[in-house]
């Protein structure tokens, strides 16, 4: 619990998620995932790089990195026929579990050439992002949970400056580590569709405390072997295959602007599968049109006027291009 | 566990629905419910008056209408293609958890004008309806929850009444409350669909006894900020967007006679937004053709021969001109 | 947990499942379940002849017979439209869950014409299957819980061979038995879409090492009062309703070839009803082509190149058939 003299009291998304953290430890067998707790060290569990883990493994790590406020599903109807196994997010408190936990927002680096973008609610407890600021949002917690897309855990002294950041010893950090390419790290990207869309809501200028819940749902990208291709199949499967549905305290002006202006059909780089336009930017992430990072298809549903607006739609021929 | 000599045990629906009342208070934050718990007096479950609540407190506020007997979830596809997220509901003892629990059937009142609609495990220990004598089933448990749709709780001498009815001291009662506006009340609302087809079966006089289970799905309903739009749209959103299966011990005859008179289509007043229906007769409810309450589209199995039964159609038009 | 020297771990399909059969015991009312327990016998709960059931029983049921390593939900959409109501298997080491736990695979049978086959995690701690080699897998627990198909608990001559066999007292046993007529065995055998697949695929000579994750649905199937038309019904739901997706760890000719052969469109029996093909055989379940049984439509997804590979088509008409 996180309170402020006079103010609704925040769940702990670090305690929400370690109780989700303990049952993934008890379960990794079933998992198949590797645990590793040394004295003195950080607890690493490894998601996919010497181990298959699984798309329910997958599924569970969605929901430790919504901080424990998300439920993350695997449903066998979706937007895409064609690909219907889907991943379906429901947060509540979406602001708090998406940006606030689950959003990839923390460059962790070293002087040495290591980088990673750290995820979840580790987040919330250590990192400096200006994000907290806006949300108002810090999490106290004697544990904290951070979930990285990569192949590995971060190096010791990145180790020592969460723990120092986080003001805990490093035996009270857990890492979760799973490369894109992964059952677990696609499952896990891919139910970020919600996120995304908070994320570049954020972008656009609407503002975060008038998102009050929100859905969402995408088809479950195949995994590919190849790193390209696999961050190119999560990002086709929510650029041009995810829907959400967004309630927001705004008038209907303001909710028809956002949902004119949220899915990715207003970017200029909209139109080829993300591994082409990524290759087309010469590989630079930054040359890419921010626009194109969100759902597919929206719903935004004025709370104050009981409208819904609509904007977008859904790309199944580029979905098929970069699934298949 | 309420038993009689002889008799089939039967679960305790206050029993089953306190756990989860424990598992929603300890959420309460994340959730963003206000729980209010005074000495002497009844726990106070704000769901959507004072704080914004959450479509996922919705879904549980409905398992705990249901007695604990029931799963409900939010889907991504459902009836509806223009609607896609939906309201999913299964329920083991369908006939206890809907009419025996979540059926809003106790009238509350007091002599000051004071008037609300209990739904929930709470009227099966205090209610003197009569459907508890059709089902003979009564439930004593040392804590009861009744859900109420309306924007606070009932007035201390309806808690008194309560409270003597059931034999129990006030603060072993919990009162959960949220509008129908309210992102908790349109959602539990929704989860009706199934208790509304039991109970029109029930009106028309299918034998209760004779349900043996059931499952039922309508589209969720955008809030409305007006009370009117709000209850128009969850009751379009069973009529004219639901879905239910049930399973009878039946003669195909039977069956066949239900599946054709159960669903909403054999209203005289189906053919506009409930809205629309219920300013047509004055704003009296009563002078509504009580055959409207009923989903649209139903499928009825016989268990005595195997076949399916079907009647009624969804009417995504009327959906649409109610949600939109 | 299973270990050899350096090898990965297992998870013990009878402790995870063991957890699952105490809620359903403790839930037992609620479902409609009967559950007797004499000292010194197993304990047996009937799950659908002396007592009605309910579908989310079967639900309960078919998690148990995955060895508690698979997720089994109720979706209100599917496959195929007109029987929307679907069983969704999703599991985690699915080889394990479904080969060497869910497969009704063990012949039980004594010297007086007894004979039933059992499914579920005991088969791994006491069955003489030769599965069990291949997939390299046993499991020690303290207790063991088999699932039969079928209209009673085995005769005390079984019991004995099994509690031998496993090198436990009979009150360590439990047997949940349910015929294919009720709710529970209708729904549980349904659940077994994905199971067949990968039995299917085994016997076609794909090895089960490289199956690294699974996901599947079917219609659920209505009950029907006759045996020969239940287990038709159930085989229907999956032979032309059942869809697919399966990971594999092969290269894309191979997984071609496997979405190719794998679906029972390849089968010289497809095209009628089970029970018609049944009928046709003379009732002779050895003289059905062994490849009908089978999912209608996969998807194979090469982990090696990323690539899907698809096979099969549902046949809507041939499971109304089979259902109305």
């Amino acid at each position: 619990m996180n309170t402020k003299p006079g103010a609704r009291p925040r769940p702990s998304v670090n305690g929400l998620a370690g109780a989700l953290v303990d049952r993934l430890v008890a379960d990794a067998a079933a998992l198949r995932l590797a645990v590793t707790a040394d004295a003195g060290s950080p607890r690493l569990i490894d998601a996919g790089v010497g181990v298959p883990g699984s798309i329910e493994a997958g599924r569970r790590v969605a929901e430790i990195c919504l901080g424990g406020l998300g439920q993350v599903r695997i449903a066998s109807t979706g937007p895409i026929p064609a690909w219907p196994f889907s991943v379906e997010v429901h947060a509540s408190d979406p602001v708090l579990a998406c940006l606030g936990s689950q959003y990839a927002g923390w460059s962790l680096k070293d002087g040495e050439g290591y980088f990673a973008l750290g995820s979840g609610p580790g987040r919330a407890a250590a990192s400096g992002e200006e994000i907290f600021e806006e949300i108002d949002y810090r999490d106290k917690a004697g544990r904290i949970v951070l979930v990285l897309e990569g192949d590995g855990p971060p190096p010791p002294s990145v180790v020592a400056d969460i723990a120092k950041d986080a003001a805990l010893p490093p035996e009270s950090l857990t890492f979760i580590y799973a490369p894109t390419q992964s059952l677990v790290g696609g499952t896990q990207v891919v139910a970020r569709v919600l996120e995304v869309a908070l994320h570049k809501a954020h972008a656009i200028g609407f503002p975060l405390k008038d998102i009050v819940d929100g859905l969402g749902v995408a088809p479950l990208a195949p995994p590919a072997p190849d790193a390209m291709t696999a961050m190119g199949r999560t990002n086709d499967a929510i650029i041009y295959g995810g829907r959400v549905q967004l309630f927001v305290s705004a008038s209907d002006g303001e909710a028809r602007e956002l949902a004119r202006a949220l899915p990715s059909t207003t970017s200029r780089d909209h139109g080829a599968p993300f591994a082409q336009v990524f290759a087309r930017a010469n590989g630079d992430f930054y040359a890419i049109d921010p626009h194109l990072f969100s759902p597919a298809e929206v719903i935004v549903t004025s709370l104050a006027t009981g409208r819904s607006h609509r904007g977008g739609r859904l790309a199944p021929d580029l979905v098929d291009a970069s699934f298949a």
